[in-house]
């Protein structure tokens, strides 16, 4: 629910209030993603009105709705119905089904992401996963949880003992692939598939390097603060902070020692 | 249990017997997996005794056990403890984790397979995913169920229309490269990630395509009866029936015209 007029809210108490909302956000979506995961019928249709678009669409609706109701001031960009209020000083960026391909196969490991982005900072972040009842929540400046429980990265002192996980190797082209290639030659071992779920278990501490390419803004701004809370970094290839302006290529891990060694090998 | 000596079995009476002690092995090696997965110490831990190799080795000795109790003249291949009793008329071929990757970054994309081979055919197979609850259980000549409903392949009549699934791209070196590349430039789509999942997925008609490399027995056996009893075909590239001496390339389709153009073009 929106805040009574009256007193001002601390800042606390309006952190707590947005954060309850993003939450009851992800409460709503997930049901709807949830009904149609594994629906055959729908996934057999095809063309414009496709199942993962009927979902994705039937998703966004659900966010987009509870935001005009409760901050009808509040900005938002969706994957499905693009950006409202884009400059208003809080703007919800929410992507309804991030691993669309994983929930074509059948595979529970698609995410709803839901950011609240204010003055272009990315400051509350929520990974929701419908099909696993999982759930990190990330709020500036307090720890990350994962379920209720404080989730924390883990220590890596080295690329070369370091775990990587990345959706495909096809999300690298141009010189993007060599340099992907590099840092997959100096890790310990990599991983393929996951989406957003290997950035929510990065911040659990399973998983030490995350290197990806052509993500867009609704794919990365929810990690930020879910992966900042748990102890970890978040950037673009650069080292530079993530936000309505980046390139889509990130790099996040749990450790600096980790994420130095990969900006310098990503950056040769 | 093993059964009673007296009037003679039939065949069915066998199937079912031998069915229903494929299921307690699966029932009895879940929660082992479970009670290791996600244990951040366990993962920490290095060499000799890592902890996916003691998780491995617990669920396989928790098998094997149960085998030897009940069939001792049976004979056992599981991926950790080798081969006993390996030309026996009824040997029992068990990966007790297949998906390592998956299982230490966290992800319940990780399988119990269980397989019983019966004169160098695999007849019975169990595809388990303890962290997922969900349960394959294919038995030669009737359908294969998926949590207890009968689980059936998709159509699809062409490559260009099919999903293709695979583990990773890095399991394809020399020659198998060129053939996967042939593979993947003429699919739908491509998603990775997944190990014996995957195949359990194309039985229920969600992919519909698999194709790997570098198997081992243990890994492929539990699957041939499980695709077959859901209307698909498990081969390996020349489109041979799988078996203990197959050279570890596997392709797997829930449609047959969309295995012989996969064929075509492994072999192009």
């Amino acid at each position: 629910m929106a805040r009574e007029t009256g007193a001002p809210e601390s800042g606390d108490a309006t952190v707590e209030r947005l954060t309850a909302f993003a939450v009851r956000m992800a409460d709503a979506v997930r049901p709807v993603v949830r009904r149609h995961f594994r629906s055959r019928i729908a996934i057999e249709t095809k063309a414009d009105s496709s199942p993962v678009t009927l979902a994705d669409r039937e998703a966004e609706t659900t966010a987009r709705s509870l935001i005009a109701e409760t901050y009808p001031d509040h900005g938002i960009v969706g994957e499905e119905f693009g950006a409202l209020r884009e400059d208003a000083e809080h703007v919800w960026i929410i992507d309804p089904i991030d691993g669309t391909k994983a929930f074509i196969t059948g595979k529970p490991l698609f995410g709803t992401l839901i950011a609240l982005q204010q003055a272009g900072v990315p400051t509350i972040g929520v990974v929701d996963m419908p099909a696993l009842d999982e759930r990190w929540i990330g709020t500036d400046g307090k720890p990350t949880t994962f379920n209720g429980q404080v989730a924390t990265t883990r220590e890596c002192p080295s690329l070369s003992e370091a775990l990587l996980a990345t959706t495909t190797p096809d999300m690298f082209v141009g010189e993007n692939e060599g340099a992907f290639q590099r840092i997959r030659a100096s890790v310990g071992a990599c991983h393929y598939g996951g989406d957003c779920y290997n950035y929510a278990l990065l911040a659990s501490g399973f998983i030490d390097l995350v290197v990806e390419a052509q993500l867009q803004t609704y794919d990365f701004m929810a990690l930020v603060p879910v992966i900042a809370g748990a102890g970890g970094i978040i950037t673009d290839w650069q080292g530079r902070p993530l936000g309505p302006g980046s390139d889509g290529r990130v790099v996040a891990a749990g450790d600096r020692r980790v994420h130095a060694a990969a900006i310098e090998r990503l950056n040769a």
